[in-house]
């Protein structure tokens, strides 16, 4: 059945069954590993863990944010892969994907009443452009969590898919712009990971 | 070998082990199938979902909540079942899970510095307590979605546990006491669900 049908009010049934829509996300696996390597993560744990990332972490950043929006943000950047599916940090062709998650965005967040859909589909715009400070401190925990994933299980997904040193690197640098501290520790972890032979330079 | 040790900084190392640490709630089952029946559901997943619940109903308040402190009490709320495992809603007796708890809470928090130990130690006490209003609001969505789930699900929970309409009744009458609309759309759904035969009165 997977509705609700009772009508008591329209506007909060609508956002009812946005929740159950999205529920979709925990379907989504990603190609990274859980930490204890037992199996691969789904969007949804994905969000959760760079959510808590971002109030923990919110110090190193090096300009003003409003943290409220970079969790808000970070709990709902991958809800579009219900429809797009999720795409390869590495993967050649990123353009593709990116027209389908507009027309997921729209779908999804369409759902919801315009001034509701209008605020997500806004940050989810802003998110995906990295222009702001929010979207670009957002941007360093969707990249730092799959790193410290490959770190913990000796590179299961870097050597699965072929990934080196230069390509982390290159897909990595907007860490810099926005926080020096956590761009040197993804640079020192980086070098150990090559030391250790979870990565290949 | 689940750890970090690149010796450039430590309160940063500790911060990401504990990131690592709290991996374990994606292994922490609840109660609760997704909505889609299919299995059931985990604490990370469960925060998540509940975590957005919160920015997308929180006019539904009746008293002033500062809804980024709500989303990160929810984000974290369940952290210390990775110790005490999670303790259905309808158990006998819960005082004793909460004394695990309590444990749970000094350990995990604990592996951060201070200042951020007492955040969050602060943060999950506030909640259990619900004396706030960001407790009691957030209470309400840790309340709503098993809620929602059952009802999708056709009472799945309800009936494998013998939970009853009164009893489902008195473990939420704190909605009540932060939002009306939710609860009388509460109250609405519970009676929609026993017309169904989805819960006994």
């Amino acid at each position: 059945m997977n509705n609700i049908q009772i009508n008591f009010d329209q506007k909060l049934e609508n956002q009812l069954r946005f929740i159950i829509e999205i529920d979709k996300a925990k379907k989504i696996i990603r190609k990274s590993r859980l930490f204890d390597n037992s199996r691969f993560e789904n969007d949804a744990e994905h969000s959760w863990t760079i959510g808590i990332m971002a109030v923990l972490l919110k110090d190193y950043a090096d300009f003003p944010v409003d943290i409220e929006k970079v969790i808000v943000m970070l709990l709902i950047h991958d809800i579009v892969e219900i429809d797009a599916g999720d795409t390869f940090l590495y993967a050649k062709d990123r353009s593709e994907a990116h027209d389908k998650e507009k027309i997921a965005a729209e779908r999804i967040f369409g759902m919801l009443e315009d001034e509701q859909k209008k605020y997500f589909i806004g940050l989810w715009d802003e998110f995906e452009e990295k222009k702001t400070n929010e979207a670009k401190f957002a941007g360093v925990f969707d990249r730092l969590e799959p790193l410290l994933q490959n770190y913990i299980t000796e590179g299961y997904t870097w050597k699965k898919h072929g990934v080196t040193y230069d390509m982390v690197i290159e897909k990595n640098l907007q860490i810099k712009d926005i926080s020096k501290k956590l761009w040197e520790f993804f640079l020192k972890l980086l070098d150990d990971a090559v030391e250790k032979g979870y990565l290949k330079r």
